[in-house]
């Protein structure tokens, strides 16, 4: 396994007559510290959200309802993922290419990043992304 | 502010066209840096979870569907809290007991916690706890 690629996360999960639970553990099954999380919801069905990498952020995506498409691209290889379980994130290292369309209407969303907002660490044109890769 | 005493948090929100987004910071809205995550989901309505204190861990809640309600007990004042918004959480530091009850049938609870699953970590006798909370 290339530990800079993309990969899914599935967490435990403990199910219980009481309610079902699943853990993920920061450094480990989510492979950074976070600095903060955002959650996304009431997104319109036709949006697509993401289109841009991160020069040093990594991010994991969990969505925890609903179902939503997250397309992840290093710059050699993409695929898509459909995300649709508490229990299964999507890890993004940085200098991933990332997209999210087909949010279902309940779709709800958690990002965990491993830096705070920076504007600065956002690459947004694709060709220069392509071309930053090159260079990793 | 007595900032060892449970409270509710409340996060930026960023409501767009394109869907909504709120977003907290570890060490700043949320008042310390995770080791874990937990997301409990399907819990029957009857269900009582919780009714334990830890010792060392630091614990912040999400509710982000649905509506549970979270009693904070710091030993002195106990408190109800109805917890429903993605974007209200609970802090609830060392040394609080904690019980969450009345999830509806659609809740999703999400908990942030500074340490790692250490069973010695829990107190789990109300009249134990008491007795600890004096000492402190």
């Amino acid at each position: 396994m290339n530990k800079h690629k993309y990969r899914l996360v599935e967490t435990l999960v403990i199910k219980d007559p009481r309610g079902n639970l699943t853990v993920g553990n920061f450094g480990v099954d989510v492979p950074f510290d976070p600095k903060r999380y955002f959650i996304i919801y009431q997104v319109p069905l036709v949006d697509i959200r993401g289109e841009h990498a991160h020069k040093e952020c990594h991010q994991f995506l969990l969505c925890l309802r609903g179902s939503v498409v997250a397309v992840a691209d290093d710059g050699v290889q993409r695929e898509e993922f459909q995300l649709n379980r508490p229990d299964c994130g999507l890890y993004m290292p940085p200098m991933t290419w990332g997209t999210q369309y087909k949010y279902s209407p309940d779709a709800l969303l958690l990002v965990f990043a491993s830096h705070l907002y920076d504007s600065s660490d956002y690459i947004r044109d694709y060709a220069e992304f392509i071309s930053l890769t090159n260079r990793f």
